[in-house]
């Protein structure tokens, strides 16, 4: 990619931050990474952004690789004294991660929106890319399931993604405003690529493009967008992803990808293990590996879905 | 004493807390502690009460001994990212304290108030002693400085009480409702005695007895009011009682309390180191051992209060 080349970034959590990260390697400022705030909740009184925190500590190196989640050298010192003093435990809050949600609150309570909070909080880790939540505007997602309609933290953590999926509402997108850093970044010069980070499509992206003219936006930018399966071997590597596939598409493995971001995605990203399915999709397809547990293969899949792009500018109608 | 005797002591932070537990060792249920909240502050958005979080630990057991204030075994991870994410760092945050912080910040939120909330803490904590803010309603001191007005917080901690005193302001005392259960418990039947911890006089029990009514309600008890010395050898073992002593009331020593707490007490307990003062005092002493740092220090300590208080019964106008 020449130099000056700017790529756009759709991203969830764990997953999406990985490439996110590998992303940000090659492209420091020159990426933008637009990230699912339908996850949001408040708890305990603390606001939450579970999809923003987990790009910001892969962006920032602070990470926990092995657990897959959350901050590395975390400590629990709170959440043992919270459950001590009776209050909800169900979800995880470590002390360094607690941190983030007392800031981000303190942020917001104190009149600053969203996205200036989570700049600031970038700005502070050393990351250079921009982070933007989708909305300032909340958007809630709530599953619809065979046991009734929950919270997003409560289909995902406390039910554990059991209950079989009807429908997703995402519950304010109707009358949020798409951020306008993130407009700008999809209009401005020399953008080269979108990316959908290999986040659940349901879950992670399909809020981002709930927001009224994303869609739209995408489209105007007039640049190859490409989406990375978060399958692999036709399952996904966490959460619920094929499980949504199958209860909401009807359709297993990476064709199931390709009928959700029909109309949408110019190429697809899968995994070598799914390699047998790369003729039958429909769509440009790339065959790599996609699974990320080392910076090297951070970098190089985002090298990938980049020349994959490139190779992708021509045949766009 | 007879069983069945309450005892209600009127306490401040980490001093007043000892005795506190000292009381509530040989009292259990019958101890009523009210507790300061002129220190009560907001800090990054989270509702801090440092004299009931004292009182709260010491009478659990959970105090730290070593450092003399927050929890023991605590943890400091929260603390360490909020400088990172650039929050204000002057005022120690552990992760075990902050947990405390988390929750009554939620309590309060949810409309519940700051009595509700430190009883639920309590019980939850295994406390028998019932540990009552000395009101519901906002009392925030500020201290008058040759540096300009501070807020306790301020003055305690960023200026660590350097600057000279001119005087004390508690906001919103005069508009303060005392704590219903605080004047249900010095009206009960079977209270025995008062005491006063050995708190700031200036700073941890001048804010209790400012608010409207007070005063009345120990008079009205009909029972000794006892205080213990926050000197020892002329110094106060923590904090700024005999700067402030000095700087208000322009008397050293055992003296300056007894002007201080003139037409409110029965008594007045002073330490060994300090015997020499007794009888110039103009107001019954006992003599004894008022350093606690042991368990059997604060029981002791305990024990002569309640014995002083008993032999002082007869000699009431």
């Amino acid at each position: 990619m020449k130099t000056g080349g700017r790529v756009v970034a759709l991203s969830g959590g764990v997953g999406g931050a990985k490439l996110a990260s590998g992303l940000a390697g090659l492209l420091g400022a020159r990426l933008t990474v637009i990230v699912n705030t339908g996850d949001d909740f408040e708890h305990l009184g603390l606001s939450i952004s579970p999809d923003i925190d987990s790009v910001l500590y892969a962006l920032a190196g602070l990470n926990d690789e092995q657990r897959g989640w959350g901050r590395r050298g975390e400590t629990w010192s709170c959440m043992e004294e919270l459950a001590r003093l009776g209050e909800e435990d169900w979800f995880q809050l470590g002390d360094r991660d607690l941190a983030m949600h007392v800031a981000r609150s303190h942020g917001l309570a104190s009149g600053r929106t969203l996205s200036a909070v989570t700049a600031g909080h970038a700005r502070r880790l050393g990351i250079e890319a921009s982070i933007l939540p989708m909305s300032d505007d909340p958007v809630r997602t709530t599953v619809h399931t065979d046991v009734g309609p929950l919270s997003f933290q409560h289909y995902f953590v406390k039910h554990q993604c059991r209950p079989v999926v009807r429908g997703m509402h995402f519950e304010g997108a109707e009358d949020a405003a798409v951020s306008g850093a993130a407009l700008a970044a999809l209009r401005e010069e020399g953008l080269e690529t979108i990316v959908l980070c290999p986040s659940n499509p349901y879950l992670s992206i399909d809020p981002i493009l709930a927001l009224p003219g994303m869609r739209d936006a995408l489209a105007a930018a007039g640049v190859p967008i490409v989406a990375v399966s978060p399958l692999v071997g036709g399952r996904a590597l966490k959460g619920p992803a094929a499980k949504l596939l199958d209860e909401l598409g009807g359709l297993h493995g990476n064709a199931g990808v390709v009928r959700k971001y029909d109309g949408l995605i110019d190429g697809l990203v899968i995994d070598v293990e799914d390699e047998a399915e790369a003729s039958e999709l429909g769509v440009p397809v790339l065959v790599t590996h996609t699974v990320m547990n080392s910076e090297a293969s951070r970098r190089a899949l985002a090298q990938d879905c980049l020349s994959f792009s490139r190779s992708l500018r021509g045949k766009r109608p």
